[in-house]
């Protein structure tokens, strides 16, 4: 048996052991169990799950202290990052409640029998059922919003489908207590047995996603890691969805125009976005287009004078300090190695390595010509570093910007009331990201109806959302019920119940 | 170069050389082309490409004889059927000009700025956006409906996704004509060169996969050939959604009642469903569930009596007459090895191998006990043959339920007003189908906006349907605009826009 360490990055130390991992057999457990939930928590209904999911957050509010001081012990992201953060999942949690009492999402669509040219037509009810029991993988960034509390939890538990969470390594204390208190104000709530469970350890998390009860898995997390799960998946005597937010580098272009309306305010806000939780976000903006000339170099100065003074971040952990110091290193030796083919320079006079300390890194700035990026410009570097690349003209911006992969976000700063270039720049920008940005930095992801988080690959593997109140469709899949009676019907697919949006004989009705 | 032959299936003989197959370099060059017209496409409109629609129905039914015929040369499927198929797409064709008109498909979401327990909250507008070309793979057993004309060209061009068609071995004459006549038209209409394109070969349908300008594949075929695709696409640097229609057994399930009130006409009518194109359908019907006893008798007798007579049906091509005659031969031979685990017995007295003609296959029924059903029972068999498992008591049938793969449908046959039976069935059975029916025959799919022609794997790979108005969800991805200033938003999300629905501020409107 080995056991998973609780460690606080601040120090390195080993705080606790806090269980061991799970075993191949304590994960069949786990999964079965999950499956049995399934239908317990389907019959619960809208109503019911919506009151569940209040209960939830509700539970994990009641504990926020304990939750916060534990975390902030494992990933040293500061009380009120972590505040922000059970804040925004109870948010979300609440906001699926919505979602649930609208009922929108089922999707119902109702053809009544009738003849067509294409001879008479059977009558047809069609409307999204649970998938089944969904593997969520904690993400080491997000301990409370995008971990075992969290969007993906939010949204497989409004779907009816029961969760069984992997911990991740970073974080498992915090992993452990929030699935405690979940577990726990799902049993009170009346909930089924099963509904949340919870798996420690690397080969647990492979056995979790080869379970034959498991119908998809949710998992924030990098490339690699979601290469490795979906290797697995297709090995599966049956393929499951995959639904990864892996990889994303969060282009901002900034036009002449803005920049010299508001070039030190730009550098400031910049500065902020790029450094924000150590850059240790999905959304950092990881490369700054900003045009030659001296309008521009303010632009880049007020950025270096704004992280001249910070002191060195801690990481969440060694392995993230480990892979930004190979990445800025990696920076590093292109700028070293400036040809015509690389021409990237450091940005400021300091230190390019992280700091000695472990899990610590020094905030860091690099420029490039736009029209020579090297490769290493152009991939996610996980902590606070940007790559400034400096533009001259339009055809060497847009040539840069077809040169990128996909993001979760693209932004766009422009000066007021300048349409010809920022349209031109949302044409091209759109084919390549999920949300576009203007006048602001990707690092806030809202929680509402319209959000969408995610984008081709990449970004992400599909065409779906890990944030906002689309979320849930990545849990459902369609049932259509042909000829049945009205007995063996859901009530929402039922002729009389109207307090669903539906589609009936291919027109929409809201609810009454 | 190497010629792709016509080939006459009720006489084997190569009636014509088509085309030659399509090299590496000319896929790339279609590829290249579809990409230059996703832009123009998209800028059509809605109503453009729903105009553009109605535009090649129109000319497809312009050219029905001739289709018809060369379809009818190279598949033996008859002008009665093919004539139907046609019709199917063209209904398919102009039931998108309606989803494109009513706009619902673009899921427009607005959530305007405003305060929120999370601080403020941006202005942030959601909508689906077409998701760039797409590589349609054409059925050997639809060349109508489920290939150059069908309904994942139809759903893609409604999208804004230019499509690249593979034609497919078995009809690459007719695959070849439809898409002269679609890309006619399409230039009539005023859409972009590169809407249409075509490619013939098993070499450049991998080339067309693994193609960058490639964004995602519609495929209807087997489980072996959707891995083989799904390889390719896993090797690919940026991963595309596939969407693949692979197996079904279709079970149909008889129950006591409805065996007591009507075994002679559900065995009729069952009989005309497995045969229906010679076998050749994804919804035919793999299984049929019934009771044991003396209604049972007369059901299966009524089966065995409809097909005595039945001639030997030519099949499409000599690759399915084989996998006919391999299936079928093993079905017989655990037939012959019947134990107390393989207890399948052959349901009568003609001889259980294809005929000696060319892709001519033989109706055939096998019986067997649904307590030890062997495993050949349960896999996909092309064509005219199917399982009768009889079935003594409840638990016996749900064991055998509980064990079959998931399918595109599942039938229940019930007693006139029996429900207890039947709700038991559904609830075992939806977690294994998309498409439920009742009382009636799986081989039929209506296009409707209901209709759901997918389920879990290995009758689907995804959550999405191929049949239906929601078929257009999978060449469509979300885009989010933050703050973005009305005048680069698309028309459906600027304010004053009221004809979709649209969801604001997480209340839904139904267009004006």
């Amino acid at each position: 048996m080995t056991g998973v360490p609780s460690i606080d990055p601040r120090s390195g130390r080993t705080v606790e052991i806090v269980a061991e991992e799970t075993t191949t057999e304590q994960v069949g457990a786990i999964c079965s169990a999950a499956l049995a939930a399934a239908g317990p928590l389907e019959d619960l209904g809208r109503d019911g799950r919506a009151a569940l999911l209040d209960d939830l957050a509700t539970a994990l509010e009641a504990q926020r202290d304990r939750i916060v001081e534990v975390a902030d012990r494992e990933t040293a992201l500061g009380t009120v990052r972590l505040n922000g953060e059970l804040s925004r999942t109870c948010y979300q949690l609440r906001l699926f409640s919505e979602v649930l009492r609208d009922g929108g999402y089922l999707e119902v669509t109702i053809d009544r029998p009738g003849d067509t040219p294409m001879g008479p037509r059977p009558d047809l009810r069609r409307m999204l059922v649970p998938i089944g029991p969904v593997a969520v993988f904690g993400a080491g960034n997000f301990p409370l919003a995008f971990s075992v509390p969290g969007g993906d939890t939010a949204s497989a538990i409004a779907a009816g489908s029961p969760v069984v969470l992997k911990a991740h390594h970073s974080h498992p204390a915090t992993s452990q207590l929030c699935y405690e208190i979940l577990a726990e104000a799902s049993r009170k709530a009346g909930a089924p047995e099963g509904t949340f469970g919870i798996v420690h350890g690397l080969r647990a998390g492979a056995d979790l996603v080869a379970h034959p009860a498991i119908r998809a898995v949710g998992f924030t997390g990098s490339v690699t890691g979601g290469r490795a799960l979906l290797a697995i998946i297709e090995q599966r005597p049956e393929p499951i969805p995959f639904y990864g937010e892996l990889s994303s580098l969060n282009p901002v272009i900034v036009t002449p125009a803005a920049v010299a309306d508001r070039a030190e305010r730009i550098g400031a806000e910049f500065a902020a976005s790029f450094t924000l939780g150590a850059g240790q976000f999905c959304t950092k903006p990881g490369l700054l287009f900003v045009p030659a000339g001296a309008d521009g170099d303010r632009l880049v100065t007020a950025i270096q004078e704004a992280i001249a003074d910070l002191e060195p971040m801690v990481m969440l952990n060694n392995g993230i300090a480990t892979s930004y110091q190979q990445g800025t290193s990696a920076l590093a030796a292109a700028a070293a190695g400036a040809s015509a083919h690389s021409q990237l320079t450091p940005g400021d006079t300091r230190d390019q390595t992280v700091s000695d300390q472990p899990a610590r890194a020094t905030p860091l700035l690099f420029t490039a010509s736009a029209a020579a990026l090297p490769p290493e410009a152009t991939e996610e570097c996980f902590g606070p570093v940007t790559v400034v690349a400096r533009w001259t003209d339009e055809a060497e911006l847009f040539a840069a910007l077809d040169g990128l992969p996909p993001s979760l976000t693209a932004t766009v700063h422009r000066g007021s009331g300048e349409t010809d270039l920022p349209a031109e720049l949302t044409h091209r920008l759109r084919s390549r990201t999920g949300r576009l940005v203007y006048d602001g930095y990707p690092t806030g992801v809202a929680v509402a109806w319209a959000q969408h988080h995610g984008g081709p690959w990449p970004a992400t593997n599909t065409q779906h959302t890990s944030v906002g109140a689309t979320a849930i469709r990545r849990f459902l899949r369609p049932v259509t019920w042909q000829n049945a009676p009205a007995d063996l019907l859901p009530p929402e697919l039922r002729d009389e119940y109207d307090s669903v949006p539906r589609r009936i004989d291919g027109v929409l009705h809201t609810r009454l």
